[in-house]
């Protein structure tokens, strides 16, 4: 990235792309030359969308899911299970939850875990918002999906100690064998786990 | 891709992003997260160098490279040497000789390599211009800097065929180690070719 090799406009697109997580400057370069290719069919509607999605979306107030609505549509939809709020730690995981289908109740967005290497401590999260709203609004139980890291637990840890003493059940996922998962590709920790919480076949 | 699992414009803006080469559907997710947290520094930045780029980007007449000028600045460059035109693929390869810094002269980007498979004739590059360029701007040797894969030979040969019987001289990039390449890792093509244009020490 030496000498300016191509114009203004396309060396600056190219430093914003390579910003992003997965592309670094050689893949930005390819991706600048693909969407040059497709000026009216890609790269003026992805203008717009990225125009579009930073203005309208904003994060709800109640769960810090994104949405166009504050309320967002899971904590305003009636249907879902309101006694149930599932902790999560990015939006990235309220997805994946979501795609999975097996949820139906409300979710919490800490935005993070907490990290003494990164300096995030529990006010940088919204836990003091989950304690407030088990206590205000007939949470029955609060389901820890966080990340089965030191970070992700000691995070889980801390929230269970948070909410302790309120009339709440705290639950965490299950470890065990993934579903298509072959044994001997499995890491010990996994399969001890999975050993632990066996049941009858 | 089941369910919806975000609004309307998030799923619009991951799938638009998943059509970027190296992005897809999870990697694009990734990146519209890490573009919404970063609105004002990235996101919205981003939106207007799209639309920038497209609107005030055109191909260069002469060359096929991507300028806001037509002729580009490298065509209309008078310090460049006039008489020397290296033919390129893409305008990614022409960058990245620019990068090298190691030519000085125009450049003709062809569009594509001839490709059976593709469907991809000697109509559908820029074969004609380049030889109508070299009869009529007095230039004095084409440097073909083509792929050294079957297609990019091919079309070199083709383009060289072109050529022949005009006062040009045709000539095309050197085979070799590549500078920092361990001998032990090299493919035989390129070790064999490497050994036939063995130099003086």
């Amino acid at each position: 990235m030496s000498a300016p090799m191509a114009t203004r406009e396309i060396e600056r697109l190219i430093q914003q792309l390579a910003r992003l997580p997965g592309l670094g400057p050689r893949s930005a370069r390819r991706a600048v030359l693909h969407l040059m290719k497709r000026r009216e069919s890609l790269m003026l509607p992805l203008a717009d969308s990225l125009r579009e999605a930073a203005q309208k979306l904003a994060d709800c107030g109640v769960c810090g899911n994104l949405d166009t609505s504050d309320p967002c549509g899971i904590c305003s939809d009636l249907e879902r299970d309101r006694a149930a709020v599932c902790v999560v730690e990015e939006i990235g995981d309220l997805w994946a939850i979501e795609r999975s289908g097996a949820f139906r109740g409300l979710y919490h967005v800490l935005g993070g875990t907490l990290s003494a290497l990164d300096g995030r401590g529990p006010d940088d999260l919204r836990i003091g918002d989950l304690a407030a709203r088990v206590r205000d609004t007939g949470v029955r139980e609060v389901i820890l999906a966080l990340s089965a890291t030191v970070d992700g637990q000691t995070t889980a840890h801390y929230v269970a100690e948070r909410l302790a003493g309120l009339d709440v059940a705290v639950t965490r996922l299950a470890h065990g064998v993934p579903v298509g998962g072959e044994l001997d590709y499995l890491d010990d920790g996994t399969l001890s786990a999975a050993l632990k919480a066996r049941r009858p076949a």
